[in-house]
């Protein structure tokens, strides 16, 4: 994934918050050119807070066990409930709690399709619109 | 102030937040390009929450009323405290809640190193590790 399409994604998750009329949703700077943890998105409706960081791409990612170590420390520091969001090619955003995002072989992460659309949640869950049953 | 020295003491209070070890912050990326309303940092505690509008530079700044406002709307859809941060050279910070910042004769806002040594709290007492004593 290019970092411009990463932004595009991010830009798009960023404004879908701000439509629901009760969420406030910021983009945080610096992530990648600081040393601190810094996640994508970080958004708040009064009770909740979700530090969220996006993934996006045509099929399986990659994700390094830092940047899942950060999210989590970062949102045990701040006071926020961590977020993996995917917006996988012509499928709607879903959303992982860190526990169901699956490991590599290795000490990594991964998130593919299938554990988007069989762990995670979709965006109207999220912000609490309808709690989706899971079959 | 330039656009440069801004950033500078956005970075200054940043780093301020991370080093107290129990507070996690962020810079926001938008603001100001963006029409959505974007404080400069949100930092967080786990039980607190705070939006923080940073203004710097040798004397008194002038703060337009709409960014009052919309410091205002983010944080009560958010659920942050609003805070205007102030770092006038050779000062330290000094923070003031928005009734405490004065208006101009216009419908705006500014803030002058009078108005923050009088009015504001500094960095300790907003952070929670004393409580100073107003005389």
């Amino acid at each position: 994934m290019s970092k411009k399409k990463g932004s595009r994604v991010e830009r798009e998750l960023f404004h879908m918050f701000w439509e629901e009329k009760n969420w406030a949703a910021i983009r945080t700077a610096g992530s990648g050119s600081t040393t601190l943890p810094a996640p994508d998105l970080i958004v708040g409706n009064g009770s909740r807070v979700l530090a969220i960081e996006c993934k996006s791409g045509n099929g399986r990612r990659d994700i390094n066990a830092k940047q899942i170590e950060e999210l989590k420390m970062f949102s045990k520091v701040f006071g926020a409930e961590p977020w993996l969001g995917v917006r996988f090619d012509n499928m709607p955003w879903y959303f992982l709690r860190l526990e169901n995002v699956s490991k590599t072989s290795g000490k990594n992460y991964f998130v593919d399709k299938k554990t988007a659309l069989g762990k995670g949640i979709g965006f109207d869950e999220l912000v609490g619109k309808f709690k989706q049953k899971k079959l």
